[in-house]
C-alpha cells in the first residue's frame, strides 16, 4: 500500500498533465511512475492488470484504489474543492465541457501533435488535414464562448479549466495557430497565472 | 419558458436514447423536439445558438437553461437519486466508464453503426475496419469487467450502465457481434429488465 498519492504517468501526455496539475494545485503529496507509451508500457500485462483499457494517466489513492481517465480522475480530485463549482447545475455545465474536451477536442488537437511528435506527419497528411479541420473547429466554438467570460464555467477556475488548457496551451506542437482566437490566448494566460501553476514539462 | 424539461432528440441516437431512458426512468415528464441530423437540422444557425457545439441532446430545463453532451446531461438528471452512487470514489469510477465510452467505445461502435445506417459501409471500408478492432477492443475491456459482476459500478445499475447500454445493445446494426461476449449479453438483459425501461425506438 502506497503512503500517498501514485501518479502512473507520461510526462508529454496533456492527459496525465491535467492530474499533474490538480494534484500540485490542491498541494497533495504524489509520486510519479514514468509509463513509456511509445515503448507499449501501457499494454504490458502487469499494466493492463492496473487498467485494463491501457491508458495513461491512472491514479493509485493511498490505500491502493485505481482509477483511471483523467476527466474522472480531476472529478475525484476535485471534490468538495474550490475547484469544482457547488451548484448543481454548474457542476454539470463544468462536466458538459470536459466531455466536450475529450469527444471534440482532444482527438483532433492532441492526436494531430502526438502524430507530429512521433514523426508520422506525412504518413499520415489526409486523416491530419481532417483532424486539423474538426480542431480549429472546436478551438472555435471556445472562442465564441469565452467572449466576456474570465473562465469557462461560473467566472471562476475549475477543473473545466484545467481539461481545456491541456492540450490547448501546446495546440501549436501539433501545427494549431491560435491567431485568430484571442479570446483563448487571454483565457490561456489567465490559467497560467493561476496559484501553484506548474508547466507541462515538470514532473 | 418551458414548463417542463425539452428535450432536442434524434430518435435513432445513441447519446439521445441514453437521456430519454433516463428521464422515463426517473418519471420525469418532458416534450422532445426532433432534430434531424441527417437533414443538418444540428447545424441551422438558430440551433447553434442553442447549442454552439452542434450536437443532440441538448436539454431545456423548465427555466430554459441549456445542457450538452449526453453524459453531462446524465449526471445533472441522476444527481442525488438512486441512479448514482453516493460513495466518492464509486461517482468518480462512475465517471470512468463514461468517459470510456465517450472516448474508446462510442467514437467506434457508434460511428460504424451511423455509417452503416447512412450507406457509407462501402467508400469507408478501410476506416469501418479500423474501428472494427477498437470496437471489439471496448467490448473486451467490458467482457472482462463484467465476469462476477451484475453491473458496472458498485452492483447496482446506474448512469454508467445507462451510458454503455446506449450503442452497446444496438451494436450488431453496426456489424458487431456480441457472440463472444456472454458477459456483456447477460449484462444487456439485465439492464433491459429495469423498471421503466423503454427500447431505443421509443420517444
Amino acid at each position: 500500500m502506497a503512503s500517498s498519492f501514485r501518479l502512473y504517468d507520461y510526462l508529454s501526455s496533456g492527459n496525465c498533465y491535467k492530474v499533474r496539475l490538480l494534484l500540485t494545485q490542491l498541494g497533495l503529496r504524489f509520486e510519479r511512475v514514468e509509463i513509456d507509451i511509445m515503448r507499449g508500457q501501457t499494454r504490458t500485462p502487469e499494466f493492463l492488470r492496473k487498467n485494463p483499457n491501457g491508458r495513461v494517466p491512472l491514479l493509485e489513492l493511498p490505500d491502493g484504489r485505481l482509477l483511471a481517465e483523467s476527466n474522472a480522475i480531476l472529478f475525484y480530485l476535485a471534490d468538495d474543492t474550490l475547484f469544482m463549482p457547488e451548484d448543481r447545475f454548474l457542476r454539470a455545465k463544468m462536466l458538459e465541457w470536459m466531455c466536450f474536451e475529450q469527444y471534440s477536442h482532444e482527438p483532433n488537437i492532441a492526436t494531430v501533435r502526438f502524430w507530429m511528435h512521433a514523426g508520422w506527419a506525412d504518413q499520415r497528411r489526409e486523416q491530419i488535414e481532417a483532424k486539423r479541420e474538426l480542431g480549429y473547429a472546436a478551438l472555435g466554438v471556445m472562442e465564441r464562448h469565452l467572449a466576456g467570460r474570465a473562465f469557462f464555467v461560473g467566472e471562476r477556475y475549475s477543473i473545466a479549466d484545467i481539461a481545456l488548457y491541456a492540450y490547448t496551451h501546446v495546440a501549436a506542437e501539433g501545427g494549431f495557430s491560435l491567431k485568430e482566437y484571442p479570446e483563448v490566448r487571454d483565457w490561456l494566460a489567465r490559467v497560467a497565472a493561476q496559484p501553484r501553476h506548474i508547466p507541462i514539462t515538470q514532473g
